[in-house]
């Protein structure tokens, strides 16, 4: 992705590896700070997930592929290294398909081999998902994001993002609504610094106030995902839910953007999927900043369950699918059709 | 309104007058600081009503008949005052309502009578909506409300809040979700204060996760209104319309309470309400420390309309209504029997 750093201007990747290294921008920091978290253990890798200084389910299934490999070339205990890889975040199914990639194809190939190629491939479906959905824009369309499904996310492109940059690419004279996203803030602190460094046209607004945009002149909403399950319900950032039902109250097209390491085809829907609850702190402080009275209760869901039926459409790198054609990506990927 | 500050318990309203001077609560300052702002004067009032440190429909109209009594009590230019007051903002109709009344009663009984009678009819009609409103809260209920339309917002009792003190002092068991209501806090900061002062169980969450709790348990919404027209289309603080839809979505009762003086009769629908848009710099800092990135553009519309269609019914003092019984409530206004 292009990253516009104190004036210059480089092209880097969400996380990579280098000799034995796994090196992260620093989601926790960015905008105010840019900055490389950096590990060459497997332990260092669960940590940046768990403590979220990389974030979006196919980053963290990178992270953790990434992670399987050090673990492996550092002759750890493979089971007890997937058990903590997969043990840092409940809710994105990414995580336990990189590890089981990796524990099939690190055994072929290599570990830091296996773990490079799963990267690769990653940024090649986003860049499909990129194509694929840049064919639902049309010249002109005000669109609605919410969280970070950027390169940040997903390592380069993004799922929700790769339309955006694609149609942006081709002069489609998009415009972009990014919800704020609390209370991580992913959207006005990762998404508007994404599209900034892209000069896509945008503006931050208050989660609460995407309904307003959606009745006025919002034309479709894309999200990205971190679960779907066999009939097509996803779980994604806290808030999707709502801006679904807001969609499609307004008859305003709602797509979901994910490759296809995101469905789940073991559960059958989305009530199998556990939501991730984190620390009432991420409501009662901003940024270390108190901002309810001491002593407040808060409970921070920061996942939630939106049903199939308000889903337009799925984008992902094997095509625009509707949620009834899931099946068909079940058969494609478990012949390797996929891979 | 039940206050702890500093271990001591008080009982104040959210603004009163005393010998030619009005005071304030400030509700900026909340819950991190217990202070009062004090003015003699018509444009200290408006000075408090534009910064925001009193809000709430009600309670601004409160202010603007104490402004109102000031410019009369100091010879002031009458018309000019009214001017003064209705244009530090545009979206509640409490403003305008108040001005009326003070032009018409403040001749007759005096300015100071006057503003003092206006605002003990506020908490009077307050007192009466949490009466009514408390017919429709069953034992054990799970309650979510949006904002602060509390004794904060209407001089005491409040308007949603009513309800939910009343329940709560008949030993209902109720349990009730905060919205943290981004960008100004009014939830997490304001009501999450009164809530607490009242030791009702309560929780704040993010804005978008009202959804997840709709879903799962909330058995019924109670919001405010800052301006009700004719066909029961209501403006309130934004993203009142999103949680409106998601509630009927889940088939969860969606209530407005708020005083007569909150409908406009001279609107025939929501179209006419006019929307305050302040500055990006709410949504890009959060209590002066900033969240985007430098040079980030933000839209930040602070209320939005919700058809009528979404309304369950209208909490006034005058009892329970439905949309279409608004136009009784206009003919009992016109009779004077609501005076």
């Amino acid at each position: 992705m292009r990253v516009i750093d104190g004036g210059a201007e480089r092209n880097i990747p969400a996380l990579w590896y280098e000799n034995g290294e796994v090196h992260f921008i620093d989601q926790r920091l960015l905008p105010s700070q840019f900055s490389i978290y950096s590990t060459r253990t497997c332990a260092g890798v669960a940590h940046a997930i768990r403590e979220m200084i990389v974030r979006g389910a196919p980053a963290i299934g990178v992270a953790a592929a990434y992670g399987m490999a050090l673990a492996m070339l550092g002759n750890e205990d493979v089971e007890e290294s997937a058990e903590l890889l997969i043990s840092t975040r409940p809710t994105a199914h990414d995580l336990s398909y990189a590890v089981r990639w990796m524990k099939e194809a690190g055994r072929g190939i290599g570990p830091a081999e296996a773990a490079r190629r799963y990267a690769s491939q990653i940024v090649e479906r986003c860049r499909m998902i990129g194509e694929f959905g840049n064919t639902l824009i049309r010249s002109g369309d005000v669109i609605l994001t919410h969280c970070n499904a950027g390169a940040l996310a997903t390592v380069d492109y993004g799922t929700a993002l790769s339309p955006i940059r694609a149609a942006h690419r081709d002069g489609k004279g998009i415009f972009v609504y990014v919800d704020e996203t609390r209370p991580w803030l992913q959207g006005s602190r990762l998404t508007a610094w994404e599209l900034t460094n892209e000069s896509i046209p945008h503006a931050i607004i208050a989660d609460n106030a995407a309904g307003y945009f959606l009745r006025k002149e919002v034309k479709c909403v894309i999200v990205g995902a971190d679960r779907i399950a066999s009939n097509g319900d996803f779980a994604n950032k806290i808030g999707t839910y709502e801006k679904a039902v807001v969609a499609r109250e307004n008859g305003v097209p709602f797509y979901v953007a994910a490759p296809v390491s995101t469905f789940d085809f073991s559960i059958g829907s989305g009530s199998e999927i556990r939501i991730e609850e984190r620390s009432p702190e991420e409501i009662t402080t901003i940024r270390g900043q108190r901002i309810a009275g001491d002593g407040e209760k808060a409970r921070n869901p920061v996942f939630d369950v939106t049903p199939s039926k308000f889903v337009t459409a799925f984008i992902t790198e094997a095509g625009i699918l509707k949620a009834g054609e899931i099946g068909a990506l079940k058969g494609a990927r478990e012949n390797g059709a996929l891979r």
